[in-house]
């Protein structure tokens, strides 16, 4: 049962990741292969990034081609619907908010798994969380979205951080799991409608 | 017979591609210390990332740093040379097509000396072949070639295709070898003299 | 002995780092745990990527989180005191001189203590003290600091080598480190004070 919910995030992870790199492809008006590369890089890099460093090698999608077939056929899909949201930048920033939360929790856990302490477990998942987004501003040629105003590291932290804390607390994991990604998803989610952010270093004197 | 035909498409890869970094380090006036870094990144970026990815680990150029030597060598005389071709740009993307039609078949090849499937192989075929390039270009702070308007990625998935479906189909693997960089530099080169590009996603209404 | 000058000196790298990091995001006026992120990767980038290519998995910030959260509290620590340097940008320039000879060096002897040959040790002196501030770079979406006019990669390939060949010279270790550190240090000091750069590749005719 466990296996599911933790498989199942992971995969939605995935899935969300490469939506959001196959809009990145639309803003760039690349082809259908651009797409297909951008949406597999985003949808696969937090957690290749993460299988390298932790060791556990081949990466997951060598182990399991599946993931590529569907980043494969997630972005073919957005090739010809990415023309249905309205604003498709709004879109993709939604999108990322769920991966987002998605990969801080599934990054850690994957960390934890891999006999990782709590501090390598929380720096995975926010690592795992915006590694894809990076790769992917930075081969659109964009701003990457970390350098956003509005919070966004600082909510993979805390979803990454409340799951690691209740996991030490010996809660069930599908609760910390589930507390972890609401936690993330919820303070990007009010960051991007009001506008939040933290207080910026503003240079003095 | 076999190992000495793949070696040497392997090194001429790796040439042909410190041949761009050096270019791309020409265009931006560094000095040859900046020549050596940039071609010896691009010549050896996509086999470190095939490499780490698949867990064969040293890389390559750690076990056999004949490599290194290879590209220094090659960065070097490009800083001597580099005011010959006519037009450095143009030289550079038509060498840019040799590197990527050549690591596309090598890099399917090493996936599947690895025991790898064919949707790695295809993957990693492609990822080998560009990954080197897109490093260049974010090196020297220019628009990654992947989002140029004409047939790239591509043309790298086609070579891959082919080189994997023939071995797959028990065919030779010279004559596999040679037909999927047949196919990668022909598509490319035809790319690059007419103009060919797949239809782009257009945003509609 | 010699393992503890090694490991202060590997510190020190990290933690320098680190404070260019946190600089480039007070550059970007982040928010703190903007500052935490670019610190942490900047700090950790170079010796990652050491690591990762010489297959010592997991990498040594897995192994060992002090690593980590000594960037955190760096990071958090420039958060509030970045305005008193002068000029920032200066500041981070020196800091990022001392961590490139740091890296240098401590970079080349991790690969031969992992039984690298000398070729392989001066190659991953130079990634390892380059890639930090690449990253650093790239992330602040500043043009990367080895396009910049003044002797850069130079500097750290001069350090690599002495302190390589002095160890081929059986010197002893702590005297071949301090070497390799004074001329990599010296060299890049000289250039920023004078503005020193090799001749540079001019386009001909």
């Amino acid at each position: 049962m466990f296996q599911t919910v933790t498989m199942a995030l992971d995969w939605l992870g995935i899935v969300v990741f490469a939506v959001t790199g196959a809009l990145m492809a639309s803003r760039k008006q690349m082809d259908i292969v651009g797409f297909v590369l951008l949406g597999t890089v985003t949808g696969i890099g937090g957690g290749t990034f993460r299988d390298v460093v932790l060791g556990t090698l081949p990466v997951f999608w060598v182990k399991d081609p599946t993931y590529l077939l569907a980043c494969v056929i997630v972005s073919c899909a957005v090739f010809f619907t990415a023309h249905i949201p309205q604003s498709r930048h709004r879109f993709l920033l939604w999108i990322d908010a769920v991966g987002l939360a998605l990969f801080a929790v599934t990054g850690a856990e994957k960390a934890l798994e891999a006999q990782s302490g709590p501090v390598v477990a929380v720096a995975m998942g926010v690592v795992t969380a915006t590694f894809g987004g990076v790769i992917r501003d930075i081969l659109g040629n964009e701003s990457p979205v970390i350098l956003s105003r509005e919070i966004y590291v600082s909510a993979a932290l805390a979803g990454a951080l409340i799951f690691v804390g209740l996991i030490g607390l010996s809660a069930p994991r599908e609760a910390a799991l589930i507390a972890g990604f609401a936690v993330a998803f919820g303070i990007r989610a009010l960051a991007l409608v009001n506008g939040w952010s933290l207080p910026r270093y503003r240079p003095r004197g």
